[in-house]
This record gives C-alpha cells, sequence and structure tokens, in this order.
C-alpha cells in the first residue's frame, strides 16, 4: 500500500525500550493486504488505567463506538488493531465485528469484554471479516514480548511511508517513568482529531480521570495543530495506558506536581508523533511549521494558522518553491477571525516579505526563494491585534497526494 | 496564463446580444500578460443602478474596498476591471491606484469618480501601477461597442481556460429584458464569494435597493454553491448593473411582481456563470454536482454539501474515477452538522451505493465503476433527519491543479 519513503522520514526508527507492563505482539491475518502484518496485540498489566481521545466526526467507525463504550470502566487489559479496514459505515455487520473481536480478545487473554479496545484502519465501508481474528488472537496472545514497538508501528500502517514512534523518560520523585507511543496516519488527516490512530502507554501510575485530563490538554497543542488535507477521519482514536509498573503511589489528583511533569512529557511524546504524521503527509516534500502570533486568542490563532495550513493554494506555492505569501494574505483573511490586513506582517523562516499590509520595502526575491527550497519550511504571521498565537503543522500538497488518493481503493 | 482548454468547456461563447444602455472595449495595457487584453472598460447609460456583493476576506483587495465605498450613492457609470494584478495587500500604494484608476476614468468619461467601478484580478501583493491605464482609458472609451461580451469575458481571464457568458430574457408587463453576464474564475474559488469577478447588466428599470435584494439573493443559490478548493479571494467581486434603457416604470418595490421574474432570471444567469466556473477549474476533468437533501435546514444540508465538495479526498477519488462512497461518508461526518450514520444514503448518480449505514445490499462494483466513467458525476446523499436541501457545484482534483498553482507566481 505505502508508496516510496516520504523525502521528510526520520533516518530510522527511534529506540522504544519495553516498557514494564506492556508487551506486543503483531501478525499477518489477511484482512486485506498479503505479506505483511496487518493486527497488533498490545496487553497491559492488571489494573491498566486508560484513556482516550476521539474522533469528531458524525459518523464514527464501529471501533470508536466500541471504544467509548467500554472507556467509563477506566481500566485496559488489552488493545487490538488491525489495518487494511476501518470498519467504518459498516452498520450491524460492523457493531457485530467489535463485539465478536472483543469476545475472541477477552477470551484469549482471560479478562472482561469491557477491557479490551479496539481500533481499525484502512478502507471504510467494507464489511470486517473478525473470524480472521479467532485463531490469530490466540497465538497472538502466546507470544508477546516487551521489546515490539517498531513491529507495532509497522502492523497498523496503512498509506504511511514510515513507522511512527516516540518517547520520553523522566524522573517522577525518584521513580524512573517511560512514556513511549506510536502513531499512523498520512491521509485524511485534519485536527479533531488529527492522526488516524495513536497508542501512547506509560509505566507511570496514574488514575484513569487524571490520564484522561493529561491526555486531552495534551491533544490540543499537538494531534490538534497536525493537519495534512483537512479530511477528518471516521476512525480516529487516540489512547492512552498507564500500567503503574514502575511502581510509586498513584497520581490521582490532577494538582500533583507529578502530573504537570506526565503531561509535560505526554505533549512531548504527542507533539514528537504529530509531527511525524506531517512528514509523512501524502506525496509530502515540504515540511511546514504555521506560527501565528498577535491574534486576540490563542484560539483564533489557531483558527487562523489551520486556515493557513489547510489552504490547497498555500501548500502548492510551497510545493513549487514559491514564496507567494499573497495567498497566505489570502489564507488569513477567509479564516473568518478577526484580521486587520494593514497590520499582517508575514515572514518566511527568518526573512520577512511583507509588514504593514504591503510587501515588505527590503523584499529580497533571491534571498527568499533560495529558502524556499529548504526542505523545511516555516511561516509566520504576527496579525498585530493581541497576545494569541497557535502553531500548526503540515506538509505540501503534490501531485503524489493526488496520484495516491485517485486510486487507493481500487 | 491559460493552460489547455478544459474538457468540460461549453462547445462555444454563447451569444449575447448587445444590451441597451451598455458598450463594451478592451485593450493591453501591459499590466503583467503580453500578447492579450488585459484591461474591460464597459460603459453604462446616465442614470444605471448597480448593486454588488463582495468577498468575506478579512483581508479585501483595494478595488473591494473601492467598490464598498462608492456603492452606496447606488449609481454607476463605468466599470474598469484589469487582469493580470489582484491590487491586494498592496497597502497605501494600493488605495492610491484605485483613486487613480477612477479619476482617469472620471476624467475619459465625464462623470463623477463615485460612479466608477473597479476590480482586479491577478497576482496578490504586486503594486498595480495605475498610471498604465492613463492613455489606455481616453482610448478605450472612444470605441466602445455594444457587441464585445466575450471580449470583456476574455480581458477578465487570468488561469481560466475559457470565457465565460450567459444570458436571459424576459418580458416584464410587455417590455423585452435582457439579462447579459460574464464571470472569470478557475481557483481560489470557495463561497463567500465563489467567483473571483463577475459582472452582470440588465436592460431593465431597477432602483437600486431592489437590484441589490434581489443580487443578494440570487447569489445564495448559485456562486455562494460553487466551490473548487476551498480558498477564497480576497478579490470576489459581483457587480450588477441596470440601465433602465429598455424602459417602463421603475422597479422600486422589492414585493412588485416584475422583480420575482426577474431575480428568477438573475439566477438563471447566475447559476449557469457559477456552474462554468465549476467547469474551468484548475486541472478539472469532472463536473460534479452534489445534492443533499433531508437534512435538518437547507442550511445544514448546504454546510454538508460543501464539506463533500470540498474533501480533497472525494475530490481524488472522483478523478480516479473510483466510486469511493466510504470518503462521502467521511465527508458528511466531518461537516460537523446533524446526521446519523446509520439513517445515511448516497448515490452515484442513479445508483445506491449506500444505505442505512451501509453497503447497499444490491451494490454492483462494476455497474458504479462505469457510471464513474461520466465526466458530469451527481454525488446525492440523503440524511434522513429532516427536509433540509441544496445543490453545490465542483470538479475533481487532479495533478494539474498542482501543477497549476505550484508555479503560477514565478
Amino acid at each position: 500500500m505505502a508508496g516510496k519513503l516520504s523525502p521528510l522520514a526520520p533516518k530510522s526508527f527511534p529506540a522504544l525500550p519495553a516498557l514494564a507492563g506492556v508487551t506486543i505482539a503483531t501478525a499477518e491475518a489477511g484482512i486485506r493486504y498479503k505479506g505483511r502484518t496487518d493486527v497488533l496485540l498490545m496487553l497491559f498489566a492488571p489494573g491498566t488505567s486508560v484513556a482516550g481521545v476521539f474522533t469528531r466526526s458524525r459518523c464514527p467507525s464501529a471501533p470508536v463506538d466500541w471504544c467509548r463504550a467500554v472507556l467509563p470502566a477506566g481500566k485496559a487489559r488489552a488493545l487490538v488493531v488491525n489495518s487494511g479496514n476501518a470498519n467504518a459505515f459498516t452498520g450491524k455487520k460492523g457493531r457485530a465485528a467489535t463485539k465478536l473481536t472483543a469476545e475472541l480478545a477477552a477470551k484469549a487473554i482471560g479478562c472482561a469484554e469491557n477491557e479490551i479496545f479496539l481500533a481499525s484502519t484502512g478502507v471504510i465501508g467494507e464489511p470486517l471479516d473478525a473470524e480472521k481474528f479467532r485463531g490469530v488472537l490466540d497465538r497472538l496472545a502466546k507470544g508477546t514480548t516487551g521489546n515490539a514497538w517498531e513491529k507495532a508501528a509497522r502492523a497498523i500502517m496503512t498509506t504511511d511511508t514510515f513507522p511512527k514512534g516516540a518517547s520520553a523518560h523522566l524522573d517522577l520523585d525518584g521513580t524512573q517513568i517511560s512514556i513511549s507511543g506510536i502513531a499512523k496516519g498520512a491521509g485524511m488527516i485534519a485536527p479533531d482529531m488529527a492522526t488516524m490512530l495513536s497508542f501512547l502507554a506509560t509505566d507511570a501510575p496514574v488514575s484513569p480521570p487524571v490520564l484522561q485530563s493529561l491526555l486531552s490538554e495534551a491533544v490540543q497543542t499537538t494531534f490538534n495543530c497536525v493537519t495534512v488535507d483537512g479530511d477528518t477521519s471516521t476512525s480516529d482514536t487516540l489512547l492512552a495506558f498507564a500500567t503503574g509498573a514502575a511502581g510509586g503511589k498513584e497520581i490521582s489528583d490532577p494538582k500533583d506536581p507529578r502530573a504537570y511533569a506526565l503531561g509535560a512529557a505526554f505533549k512531548q511524546v504527542l507533539g514528537d508523533l504529530a509531527q511525524q504524521v506531517a512528514r509523512d503527509g501524502e506525496g509530502a516534500t515540504k515540511f511546514i511549521t504555521v506560527d501565528v502570533e498577535g491574534a486576540e486568542s490563542d484560539e483564533s490563532a489557531r483558527r487562523i494558522a489551520l486556515s493557513i495550513a489547510n489552504s490547497p493554494l498555500v501548500k502548492t506555492a510551497i510545493a513549487g518553491e514559491d514564496a507567494n505569501w499573497g495567498r497566505v494574505v489570502m489564507a488569513v483573511g477567509k479564516a473568518g477571525e478577526p484580521a486587520d490586513r494593514d497590520k499582517l506582517s508575514i515572514h518566511f523562516g527568518g526573512i520577512r516579505v511583507a509588514a504593514d499590509g504591503e510587501r515588505d520595502p527590503t523584499y529580497d526575491e533571491a534571498k527568499t526563494s533560495a529558502y524556499m527550497k529548504s526542505q523545511d519550511i516555516g511561516v509566520r504571521v504576527e496579525i498585530g491585534l493581541g497576545s494569541g498565537k497557535a502553531r500548526v503543522w503540515t506538509c505540501d500538497l503534490t501531485s503524489d497526494y493526488i496520484s495516491i488518493n485517485a486510486d487507493y481503493r481500487s
């Protein structure tokens, strides 16, 4: 399914060490692809807390419905993910498939069905044959290991050209804590949520409500600030699992100083994964960071930044290495947020190209054009009205995006 | 500037007869292009009423500011349009350029400056040298003729591959009335307003307030229902001129039955022009009509229809002749409007591909794939919640869109 490796891919998958209380296995279940892994089973130690953030689509997939239904209990023993079929818009058959998958997994592991979390990614509208998991889950449950994060990241890929992982380590009052996360997503990527699937695990001891609040906050400035094409998936799922296996007293008060430290580390890992998603944007040749400052509020800044990052004309101009700041003005204008044309300043990288509503008097086309040849492009807009700011990541729009998506299903 | 002719272009420019009270001339002023006309002067008989609808961009062009400032007087003697430079985000220089253009035109014609209407289209952010109009407008004013609608439509083109015109004729209580309109637009096309530039003229006798209300209403179901790339221009301008030269009593009451008849004709002409804009969408190979029915309200239906029409994934699938209705579900879901996945039905042309939240049991891939090879594609979604409906026009998204826009400026 995957095309040629994104030129923006990291050199290698990061070293994600085994995490206490988490084991992993993957398999080929023949869901859609031949000759590649397409099922991931992640097992968690008894007592593991879970939190989740899901797509805001009004037409969510069956696994999203399943996760929402079982999340309130706050405990997880396993995660089952398949690629190749999203089990979305599959009606009653889709609900039956999630139920059967959870049953099979719960039986294989020996836990309650509501401790099983599910995610599916791939084509929409095709019934998912969950019978294919019957033997597979039993085998997987017997063969999980700790050091399989890269395998896990690979098993959940669809049009991704590289597996995405990130980790952080911190000291929480003398307890060494690790956080590891994986993500998949390359198209149909827009905030609420930005990625299709991402899973985070930590050995920190955290209660489900605190874990949920840390996750919900961290997503705002990470996955909710990345966009590839403005299209929101039916399947977007971010789950965080906290095994507590590192020991220490459970963090059950959101005001616990350890919660702040853990939340900061979550942001680091999710921010890294979100940027990797943009770097693997379908057809991407440039990684783009859009900074908006001086807006009336942070939320206003975010909307303006997303308007710029989602504009096909801005994205194609950057693909063409064209410092077309006029299109940035257009995108600011169409955002519908407070803006005063005659107070706008626009920078590409460190170069101010426009100020006070017109081209910068010192504008140097050659210098700016040279900068536009960079692989990482920064666009910074000063609105000049307030102190609201936001940062959004995206990629350029190339004809490879078209060719990848014009024949994805068939 | 224009590339190869859109495969969706009409066979020829329609016959737009001379319209009493309107004369036209075009010229090469060397604004940006070489060897093609880039200035349009349209003259109107004394007493001509004018109405306008403009971009909702917060960063409008200088000519948009000019038109908004002079519109309240409600009278027009001339329209000056240039292509090649949008005079947008040009600061004080931009304001000075509009002022000078209006001065030159008013002097050439012998009228007040606030009877001159201006529009510019082309690159954003480059200062427009209005001195280039100095001799040109004098010459143009002396050489206008009635039968030059096609020339007018050509002079305002940028990346358009064909000139766009439409007309209607009606009998208003025994008076024969004509309406002729032209438009330009091929990219940076999204509602509020959809087209970059469109000008409508009629010989009907209409007061400025009635003309404004007819125009504002007609735009809702025409130009505000067409999208190419979801990008809203800084320069979108729709102006309507009513010369009254056909004779008859002025329509000054919006409840006058003649106003309804005229409004219906406006919708016909503007709808025709709006569809031509979508047919000339940059890189378009398919013309797409999106119908949404059964939404909670017409406005909700319009938002869902636009979410479908603006989705890069839907548009690339149609470019690839792929009946990927899963992406239509995605676009319905991301619209944020009331929708119930399990009540949705989706049709491509006359073929129901999905119903009650899953693939139609009688779905026939071969039959559907054959339909997707059509040049005109209909996508119809029944939401199943109410009686709101909307129709939106767009085109597919191809790699030609990318190549056209990756090197437009440079």
